[in-house]
C-alpha cells in the first residue's frame, strides 16, 4: 500500500503565470485551505483557512475593542418587511437573497431573508434602545455568516454563496462624528491589510453608483491582484441619516430636542484569504505572511539509521520547544510514514514561512539548516542563534513579502490619457490611473469598451494630468480604473 | 430632563421565588444580556451575553485544541437529499427544519435546510477526505449558528429558533477509540460547567428513546435548575457506524482491508448562559461566576465636592490600573450623569462579582470599601492589600457560588420508592432518584402521571433500593427523574 496522498497528487500541475484561474483553484484545494461543498456556490473552510481566519479575527477584534466597539449577535433571519424598510437598500440586495418560506412542515406567513447584511435587523433594535444622547455613541460589531445567492460564477473565498465576515454598526449624535468613525475604521483596515497580510492597498471613495445600497458614501481599500484585477478588501460606509429616518432611530439631545442619529457600517470578510492566496502564492503553492501564519516554523528530521533517528528527532523536539517558549508558532513534523521530501512539498504547499531541516551532520556540527519559503532559499545558522535568527527571519519575510507585493502593484499600475491607451494596459493585466470628468456616462462607456471601471477615487488627490480619458472635457479628478473581483 | 433609564425601570419587579418564569425574563432583558428580536423565537445576544459567550468559547476552544481538535467551518445550508441519508437522523430533525426554497427571484430545484446540526453535510465531505488509517483520527469542530424551528413556546437562551453552539465531529479507526473520545469530551464539559460556570452536574447516559437521532448512545451532563427542572447542559454522542455506513466513510486499515469509521459528535450551546442566569441569579439580578465574568471588578467613586471628586476619581483610576496590571478585568465607572446608587443597582443587575466603592473617607484612611455580589456583603480592606484581597475574594466567590448551587441541588434531589412519592416531590420542584426496571413503558407512564421522566442513567451506579418505581417488578438501575427544559 502506498502513501495516502501520492507525490504527484499533492503538487500543483500548473504555474501561476500559465493559467491563473486554474492555479488559484489548485492552490486553494491542494493546500487544504478549502474544498468545494455539495451546496450551490459554497465551500468548506478547512483547518488551514479557518486557522488563518482565526488569526484575522483575533487581530482585528482587538483593534476594534481598543476603540470601544463591543461584540453582539443578531438573528440570521430577517423578516421581509424589515428588509424593505430602506428602499435603496432593499433594491440593492433583493436579487441576492436566499428566502426561507417553510418552518418545519408549515408554510410561513412572511418570507424570511437569510441575512445578506444586517443593517435592517440591527437598526430595528437600535430604534428601541437609543433614547438620549447618553446612549450614544453605539458601537457594535458581529462576527457571523452571510448568504448572498450568487448567480454569477463563484470562486472560493472571493465569491461564495456563503461567507464569513464581521460587520460593525455605529450610531452617533453628529454627522461629523459618524464621518470620522467611518474613516477611522478604514484606517484600521488599511493598516491591518498592509501590516499583517503584507498587501498594499489604495484607499479612497467609491463612485456614487458603486457605493453600498443605502449609504451616503462608501470608503474602500482596494488591492491589486497579479492578474490586474482590483479586489475590494474592506469597505466602511457613512450611512448619513438614511437608515435612521427609515427606522425612526431618534435621540433626545442635551437641549431636549429630538434628532435622527448618524450612522456607519463596515466590514471585511473571508475574501481576504483569497487575496493572500493570489498576491503571495507561487508555483509551489501558498505563501503565508508570518504575522498571520497559523504555523510559522516547521521542523523536519532527516535520518537514515535508528541511531541517527534518535539523535535527530530529539534535536527536532528541542528546537520546537525552544521556539514555542519564545512565542513562535512551531511544530516538529515527526510523522513516520512520509519522507522528508514529501514533507517539504506538503509544507511548501501549505505556505509555512520557515522550515528547519535537521540531519545528522547538522547535529554533529551544532548547526541548523533553514529554508525560507518566500525566496525559496536554504542556508545554515549556528544552533545557538536559533531564537534570534528566527525572529529576524520572520520579520524579514514579512517585510520582503510586502515589498514584492508593492513592486508588483507599482509595475502593474499604468497611466493613460486616452481610452485606447487605457484599454491596451488593461488587456496587459494592469490597473490604470486616468483623469476623469466626474460623469457616470464616461465610467460606463470605459467599462463597456475595456471591461475596466473606476475602482476608487483616491483620498490622496493627484494633480490632473490630462483631459477626461473618455470625453475629453476638463477632468476634475485622477481615479483608478481596473477590472474587478 | 431625567436619566435615560429611570431607577424603577432598571430593577426587577418580581422575586426569584415569587414567579420564576417572569423573574428569568426580567433578569435576561433588564441586565442587558438579551432582547427579544422581531423574528419568530429569536433573541439578540447583547454585549453582556456575547461577552460571556466569548469567555465560554475561549476556554472550551483551548481545552479542545489541547486534545488535537481543530476548527473548521461548513456550509449553513444542507441539501434535502443529504439530510435524508441517515433515516433515523432525518426523522429526528425534519419537524424542526427551516427550509430555503428561493434563491434571489428563482425557486430552487431542491429545498435547502438551514443546519439544525451538521452531521450530514460534514460526513459527506469526510467520505471524500478519509482514505486510509493515516488520515485517522479526524477531530474537527466548528463554532456556528443553528436554526431549529421551535413550535413550542420559546425562552431566551434555553429554547430559541436560532442559537449559537460548537459541534465537534470525530472519526476513528476503532470502536473503542471513538467510545473513549465521546467520554473524554463529556469529561471536558463536566469540568468546565462545574469549575467555570460553578454549576454541579450529573453525568450519565440518556435512555434509548431520548438519545440523539442517529446515535448509538448519548452521554449527557444534567444540571438542576431552582424550579426543579433538569437542564441538559452538554451532550456527547457515540455514533457507532450509523453515519459512516449511510455516508460510505471507509478507510483502508494497515492490513489493507476496508472498514467503516467509528464516529462521535458533541456540543454545548448558548443555553449554558441560561443555566448561569437561573442557578446563580437573585432578586437583584444576574450573578456571574468570576471565572466567566467579562468584568470582574467595578470601581465606583463617591464624592460631594469638586475637591473630593478630584481625589476620589484619581484613586479610582489608580485602583483600576493596579487591578488591570495584575490580570483582573476591572473598570472604573466614571459616568457623570448617574448617581453612585444608580450605578450600584446597574452593576448588581449585570452580576459583576466585586464592587469597590471609593469615597473621601476611604482615601483619607487609606482603605477601600469592597462589596461582594454573591453574598451582598460590604467590608473594608487596607488599600495596600487590594491585589491580594481581590484575587482571594474572586476565588472565594467562585467556590461559594459552586457550594451554594451544590447545596441547592442536594436539597432538591429526592428519593422515591413509589410513583405517588415521586409525584409529590416533583410537584414540590424536585428531581427524584428512583429505581427502574429498564422499560420504556414505565418511563412514559411516570411522565404522563407526573410530568417528570428519566433525565439520565448515571455513570456512577448506585445500589438499587427498591422495586421499579412504576411497575413493582425487580429494578435494574437507579435513575434520575425530573421535568426538563
Amino acid at each position: 500500500m502506498g502513501l495516502t496522498v501520492e507525490r504527484g497528487e499533492i503538487g500543483l500541475t500548473v504555474g501561476k503565470n500559465e493559467d491563473f484561474a486554474e492555479w488559484y483553484s489548485q492552490v486553494v484545494t491542494k493546500s487544504g485551505l478549502a474544498d468545494y461543498a455539495p451546496v450551490h456556490g459554497c465551500i468548506v473552510f478547512r483547518e488551514l483557512a479557518y486557522a488563518v481566519w482565526e488569526r484575522i479575527m483575533s487581530i482585528l477584534d482587538s483593534e476594534f475593542k481598543k476603540t470601544g466597539v463591543r461584540n453582539v449577535y443578531f438573528p440570521l433571519l430577517i423578516p421581509e418587511r424589515l428588509l424593505r424598510k430602506e428602499a435603496e437598500h432593499f433594491k440593492g440586495f433583493t436579487v441576492e437573497v436566499a428566502w426561507v418560506t417553510q418552518g418545519g412542515d408549515e408554510p410561513l406567513s412572511e418570507r424570511l431573508a437569510i441575512r445578506p447584511t444586517s443593517e435592517t435587523i440591527m437598526y430595528e433594535m437600535y430604534a428601541k434602545w437609543i433614547r438620549s444622547w447618553r446612549d450614544l455613541p453605539v458601537k457594535l460589531n458581529q462576527w457571523c455568516n452571510i448568504v448572498r445567492w450568487e448567480i454569477k460564477s463563484t470562486k472560493p473565498f472571493l465569491r461564495n454563496t456563503e461567507f464569513l465576515w464581521q460587520e460593525g454598526h455605529t450610531a452617533h449624535a453628529t454627522r461629523e462624528e459618524a464621518f470620522q468613525q467611518a474613516l477611522e475604521i478604514l484606517g484600521i483596515y488599511k493598516r491591518f491589510v498592509e501590516e499583517y497580510l503584507a498587501i498594499p492597498v489604495l484607499d479612497g471613495v467609491k463612485t456614487e453608483w458603486e457605493k453600498f445600497a443605502g449609504a451616503e458614501a462608501t470608503f474602500t481599500i482596494e488591492a491589486l491582484m497579479p492578474d490586474g484585477r482590483a479586489l475590494q478588501a474592506g469597505t466602511s460606509h457613512f450611512l448619513g441619516q438614511n437608515f435612521s429616518k427609515a427606522f425612526e432611530i431618534t435621540f433626545l439631545d442635551r437641549s431636549g430636542s429630538t434628532s435622527y442619529v448618524w450612522q456607519t457600517s463596515w466590514g471585511v470578510s473571508t475574501r481576504l484569504i483569497g487575496a493572500v492566496v493570489m498576491v503571495h502564492g507561487d508555483d509551489k503553492g501558498l505563501v503565508l505572511p508570518p504575522r498571520i501564519a497559523p504555523l510559522q516554523v516547521v521542523i523536519i528530521p532527516i535520518f537514515y539509521s535508528e541511531e541517527e533517528k534518535r539523535m535527530v528527532v530529539s534535536k527536532c523536539r528541542e528546537v520546537e520547544q525552544r521556539l514555542l517558549s519564545r512565542g513562535f508558532s512551531a511544530q516538529a513534523d515527526l510523522r513516520e510514514d512520509y519522507t522528508p521530501g514529501w514533507k517539504y512539498n506538503d509544507w511548501e504547499l501549505k505556505g509555512v514561512p520557515v522550515r528547519i531541516e535537521i540531519g545528522p551532520r547538522d547535529v554533529r556540527e551544532n548547526m541548523l539548516t533553514v529554508f525560507r519559503r518566500d525566496e525559496f532559499k536554504r542556508f545554515r545558522i549556528p544552533d545557538g542563534s536559533l531564537e534570534e535568527e528566527t525572529g529576524r527571519l520572520l520579520e524579514d519575510i514579512q517585510r520582503n513579502m510586502y515589498e514584492k507585493a508593492r513592486r508588483m502593484m507599482a509595475e502593474k499600475t499604468g497611466r493613460a490619457e486616452t481610452v485606447s491607451e487605457l484599454s491596451e494596459m488593461v488587456s496587459r493585466g494592469m490597473m490604470v490611473k486616468a483623469c476623469w470628468c466626474g460623469s457616470r456616462e464616461c465610467d460606463e462607456a470605459v467599462k463597456s469598451e475595456t471591461g475596466a471601471s473606476i475602482r476608487l477615487i483616491p483620498f490622496k488627490e493627484e494633480q490632473v494630468f490630462s483631459a477626461c480619458v473618455k470625453c475629453g472635457r476638463p477632468a476634475s479628478k485622477v481615479v483608478y480604473f481596473a477590472k474587478s473581483y
